[in-house]
């Protein structure tokens, strides 16, 4: 998909958010406006290394790009499968210092830089992140978020700490996962699964995701709890749809729960990253938890991110081929 | 596999372990001697309920038992999808009560029962064991245990509180089950995969195993540190040998932790029903945690429970029909 704008030719900035599976690229002017956007399917895992150049530029051209649009992507295009390995910073890291680690390269004659991701080196809990670190840029430069906590919820959920301005801490909840290998491959599958075909998602008002939210966020026993989805299909014929909020809740109790620690009693402002119904899980159960979040959408702080990136990194680099200059 | 002893026509009772993916039939004398053991794939999962009656005449035919033996089934036999549905009985219940709710019945001119499972009818936290309840009657009887907490990991561990023979509470993880899930299904699969061939088990002396239950245990954040198996392998290149121990070690300690409030601070004795690595890996645990675990085998257990139920269910019904009698 393709939008083309009035005036693609005068883009100044080309940004790509390269996941796993898709693949998105705004063009925009120098002050972030968007002159156009490509969405793809070209996402990380559907290319071979030498594929990523030619995806990007067939693209760019589609778009309407000048040869001269340098392009910042973050994603998953940095890692070590991807099109260029952009090694991990190291947590704690001023986020607007990741800009000058991005890895700067030359494709079809354009100037090409990746974003690096972060990495937490702690022998007892090693934890990385790739392409949040974009959103957060975005968050702290765009959003106002440089102190509180960002909540990024999907199959792999990241929590940050941020600190004037710096990636302080993180953690990765894999609730996103655990929910669909519940839902799709445990026991729970028969409480869980949907029986009129469509799969109605979890509302954040449903009483009975709120109870179980509730539960886990008690006790530490979220974990000793999932059987109960089971149970109570077994013993009081609860429905799958009752099912799935009530897993739902559990597993985003006790996410919230063993991150206690990381979020803190006053952490500050909390945003949630996201959009949509599970967003709406998410801003309920920190509701319950005491917590008055935000919401971003994460297209947007990415967005926010990459143009914030573009400008401290191909300024400096301009900056620098001209002092270089005789 | 059936293995006959010297006097097979003496037995008195035969006792069935009829699960999931197995059935062990014992002859006993009426003492408990064992006179004869046959060990088949014949589980539940495999057989229609008009097979039941078949499989286990053929059983006891091959065993060389006398057409009048009796014969006490516990476990997923007498579940809806079964042989015949034995239901459940509620928690809290007396053990020795069990007996009396087995559900008996003829087949094949003997006299057959198949204990009940039990309920926990809880809104907030139903749950159900069925064949545990048999183990737990023979820990009760044959080794003891009237008094303290039964530990029997298992894909769905059960946690049961036991108080002057009666099952008090009881609580289901599903820790062997999101094990097997991780380790196959989920992103954890790389940093946990066998890659020599074999899977040696996980030891419960190995310190990497040792320091995640020790994580899970000091906080509540076992579920969140599930990603740090995958980010020790990119980061630290950790073997799969070591993403397995911590794996296992942070499930087993999540699921302690999260069974806090069930287990107590003083809850008597701590019995585990297993063997092998994975009784030695709960005991390991559970020592980390400041108890002192016996372990009991399964296979004792669930026969001791089984003998237990056949001579109060049996006799029981003998006596009833000799007082019924003119």
């Amino acid at each position: 998909v393709s939008l083309k704008e009035n005036a693609p030719a005068a883009a100044h900035f080309a940004l790509a958010d390269w996941g796993t599976t898709h693949l998105r690229v705004w063009l925009t002017d120098e002050t972030g406006h968007v002159l156009g956007v490509d969405e793809s399917a070209n996402g990380m895992g559907a290319l071979k290394p030498e594929q990523f150049a030619g995806v990007l530029e067939a693209t760019l051209n589609r778009m309407g790009a000048r040869s001269d649009v340098p392009v910042m992507i973050c994603g998953m295009a940095g890692a070590r499968q991807g099109w260029r390995e952009a090694p991990y910073a190291d947590c704690p890291i001023a986020l607007t210092e990741l800009p000058a680690r991005a890895i700067g390269f030359g494709s079809h004659g354009r100037a090409v830089a990746i974003m690096p991701g972060v990495a937490r080196r702690d022998l007892a809990r090693p934890d990385v992140m790739r392409g949040e670190e974009t959103q957060l840029l975005g968050l702290a430069i765009g959003f106002g978020l440089a102190n509180g906590i960002a909540c990024m919820p999907g199959t792999h959920s990241k929590w940050v700490r941020v600190a004037d301005g710096r990636i302080a801490d993180f953690a990765t909840a894999m609730t996103g996962e655990l929910y669909a290998m519940l839902t799709q491959h445990s026991i729970l599958r028969h409480a869980t699964a949907a029986s009129d075909g469509g799969r109605k998602p979890v509302s954040g008002s449903d009483p009975v995701f709120l109870a179980h939210v509730s539960h886990a966020l008690d006790e530490s026993g979220g974990l000793a709890r999932l059987f109960s989805v089971r149970a109570g299909s077994l013993l009081n014929g609860a429905r799958a749809e009752d099912g799935r909020a009530a897993l739902s809740g559990l597993l985003i109790g006790a996410e919230l729960r063993g991150l206690a620690t990381l979020i803190g009693a006053r952490p500050g402002p909390i945003m949630i990253v996201g959009s949509g119904s599970l967003a709406s899980l998410y801003q309920a159960a920190l509701q319950m938890a005491g917590f008055q979040p935000e919401i971003c959408r994460g297209e947007d702080a990415v967005r926010a991110g990459l143009l914030a990136a573009a400008r401290l990194h191909f300024t400096r680099e301009t900056t620098a081929a001209k002092r270089a200059a005789p």
